[in-house]
């Protein structure tokens, strides 16, 4: 309901540019084979590639050109957007023998959109820049279904040329997108909005657990919270599953304590004191260490609970 | 915007219950004016009453009675509302000469929307009981605007069949309510949720402090979380206000970190750890100690900036 | 051994003056019993009482008097000290038929060393003085075995001139004595006391589980601890005991916890900041909420193993 | 006083081994230099070495051998003793030329005592190894003057055979030495005991500001420490100079935040959650953030102060 709204309210042209060159696509998970067929099917021409190529055919049926390595989609396409799974992987596309490496030269562009440290982004942005390539950084936020409906919001970081050339395609990727300054910046502006969310996350499992130890309807408080100023999609999505002692992974608690980690580090760099958000990690450590690491994030809220009548 | 769907969504009925008795009114600051003039407006009969009488004059303009004394409203009305500025207000209009007691008696019901302590709550109730009446708290969610719009949350607690007559006035007055058991339970969830709220504050103020020097727009940082899975309605209405250093006292500070302390207190009494709340209580109390109780809660953001060049 | 030591720096006389007067003592629990016996044995004339008299039997025995009641006890005795189990116990003495307030008058002073909150201390002393009686509130930290050797810590609050009066019988009683100004105070420091050593044993207890989960000797840490600048008594007196999950009560951890939290009030009141003492008393409550409030405060240690191996 | 038992009680044996090896020293730092002097007062023949020459001079005049360079030192001692600044001169030492993997071999050992991070240590000791040289971590715990008075705590780590050679060495410059195992043990070891004094440190800062705000001397409050279980050097040491406002850098507390943070770190990786550790930690950022960091540790204290009249 509410992204709904957002979507109207940002205003997003779905017009595509008809001047826009073709687009490479590097990765063909879920993410990115359904960001590959949001820009076929907004008129884009996209040559894509996959390490098990085999992933490309469903898009090969949608008018997509296949490339045989990633040099190869690179000295075909004048920009081209990696997604991939993690690390590791972003960097063998780039340095790895057919990699993009071989073929960047003055003139392209390479947007990497996958999720990566600040560490791993440096490198690839100087590499390509060494190239005489341009670099963007741009890790999305929103998962399987808001890159399906073109709903990802995008923060963008690196040269800013090549994020105005690659807007149209951002148009048709995401509801939004942000150009956040040097390579880093999107990597760090996603860890300050998971480390409130994972404040906040502590804060509606102490509230509901409190609820429910006071004599109060958990549910109620749920209905409560989402009519007050403080509603918001994910205490609407996760508490019901939570109350119910739910937490399929839609984002894993150890990655969102390895975020806390890293924001907190980071604050660190900069000697900005963080108590509530240094309790919140404590308090995601010790979900970890009960053996909730591979659950939802949502599952902080089993540490909260009392497991003894009170004295 | 979020507001007016959610307006929609329960399906407040509009409509008055033709039967619907008088109603009376004990309190018209700035709350209490504001639902007594929506009651009028919906077609209910109603006889107002205030310590300073004269504050009933444009209450009376548009059509409503006045009493003499509380007791007086009592007397005349089956079903009396009150809402008082803090808990000797409450009290006073319950125990003092020409109060409800002088009045109250089977077949009649005492409702005080008030914000009170449940130690004050219970003494309203039990002397009105002992008096063969009627109780019900029913502290609300929302200030002045949504009193006007008749957009309140009402959280009830007391006696069942007297909320069940009443509702018609609660349909009036508030866009949801809610039964919530017995005396003592409105004031605990009202709570909950500020214990909730104050936590998200401060994680909400870790995060912009973190922005800012980590080289990023504290502006942008609002407009990418608005746009994800944590948007809600405060940080949209606080954040821009809190980046320009402006703390107008909507809810003050004080009053946030005492709601903060009796949570934490209830907790203790239920043995609920609050590891979050606690660290975003003292936050609080540091706010408080460098002289910033009568700001807005949210000038909470003040004490994590960094004063000095990082070492 | 350090404790042998601090006897000898603080340089207690061990001289009875002759002139002292005959000393009431009410209540002969354990601490009680101990106390009026170090009074006999350093050649003080004691009457002492206790509920079930029987109790002062083994006293007689060994040269005191027996009151009947604590009247009789005050109207024999210049100088009444009350050691009773908890808050009721001693305004009973005070108030009920038989008690205190029946007999003190000008020129007699009333020392209660039970350890009370500060409400009941201020109603003893504003009752003792209403009838022109002295009062000294002077809770004791330590327990049997320095109240057998004379070796409590005395932390006395109210009229200096009683104080003056009743400290040889205080450097009997103990190591050291303190005057620490009006009733209330000695509460207070044995608060802030408490929760000093409250925080001290959550940190000791985490890093018994860091050293534990690191790959380190938890006992080999206790050695190095005992050899450095933090090395104390609860360390080595606390330490050897936990790492064999041995919890036998000296100091309930539901009572250290109920100190943490006066503490942090107490901190309230005052606009102090106490994040880490706040995270202790979330740990306390932790552990509370698992069924370890009847153990000894070194339980809280249990609360921070680990239960699953690390991902 | 204390500390004077401590060497009694672990019986530190003062009588050289006459069969000790000749062993080299390299550092001639505050540390180093007083821990070759110690060698020498104890009839120990020594080879130092030091950077810049001319520091070994006063050691010479004490009847040590000066080496031309790290190799030569190792070339002509079986054992050799390294009391480095820092990491990068810890490596130096090693890898530089001239350095002691130039002459490391089989049969020989290196003993580095200096305080480094577990990377460095692993890196020197991997290096030491592969030239068939033995190797040992041995950091201490203790400054200037304990290592005068051969007081230091040291907590070694890496190879057992070596450990035990070099005993009648640690048993003259320490009051005990410790085995810790494998090589980063050591350094473990010395962040757990820094995190607990840390956590300590804040503790004892905000019982100090609570006394004060509550109406109690903080000096009476340093008094009843000092007589109870928790008695300890270091409040007895940092407690009256706190007071004062006097932070004399003994231990710089941007140096005690980093151990906390490494601690903390230590922590997650092994999944043991400490909130008490983690708030501390944010207390010591929050006094870097207003340029306290270069201070001693004990500055932590300034930022518990309560800056305005409660409210």
């Amino acid at each position: 309901m509410q992204l709904e709204l957002l979507r109207e309210s940002v205003n997003i042209p779905r017009k595509i540019k008809t001047i826009m060159e073709e687009i490479g696509f590097l990765g063909m998970g879920i993410m990115g084979k359904a960001m590959a067929m949001n820009l076929l099917r907004n008129g884009f021409k996209v040559t894509v590639w996959n390490r098990t190529l085999s992933k490309c055919d469903e898009l090969k049926e949608h008018g997509a050109s296949v490339g045989e390595s990633p040099a190869a989609v690179v000295k075909k396409c004048k920009y081209t957007i990696g997604m991939l799974s993690d690390p590791p992987a972003a960097l063998s596309v780039v340095f790895d023998k057919g990699g993009i490496l071989e073929e960047i030269s003055s003139g392209k562009g390479y947007i990497d959109m996958s999720t990566v440290d600040a560490e791993t982004s440096s490198k690839i942005s100087e590499a390509v820049i060494a190239k005489g390539g341009s670099f963007l950084e741009a890790p999305v936020s929103g998962s399987k279904k808001p890159a399906e409906d073109g709903q990802l919001v995008i923060l963008a970081a690196g040269e800013k040329g090549l994020y105005e050339k690659i807007v149209p395609a951002f148009d048709v990727l995401g509801k939004k997108s942000f150009f956040l300054g040097e390579v880093g910046n999107g990597a760090k502006m996603k860890l300050v909005v998971n480390m409130i969310m994972g404040s906040m996350m502590n804060a509606f499992s102490e509230g509901l657990v409190l609820a429910d130890k006071s004599g109060l309807s958990p549910k109620t408080l749920l209905d409560v919270l989402d009519l007050g100023a403080i509603a918001n999609p994910m205490f609407k999505m996760k508490g019901p599953s939570m109350i119910q002692n739910s937490y399929n992974p839609a984002f894993p608690l150890k990655h969102q304590q390895k975020d806390m980690r890293l924001a907190l580090a980071l604050g660190d760099e900069n000697a900005v004191s963080m108590p509530v958000a240094a309790a919140a990690n404590e308090a995601f450590k010790k979900a970890r260490s009960t053996g909730l690491g591979d659950l939802d994030f949502s599952a902080v809220y089993e540490i909260f609970k009392v497991t003894q009548p009170s004295p």
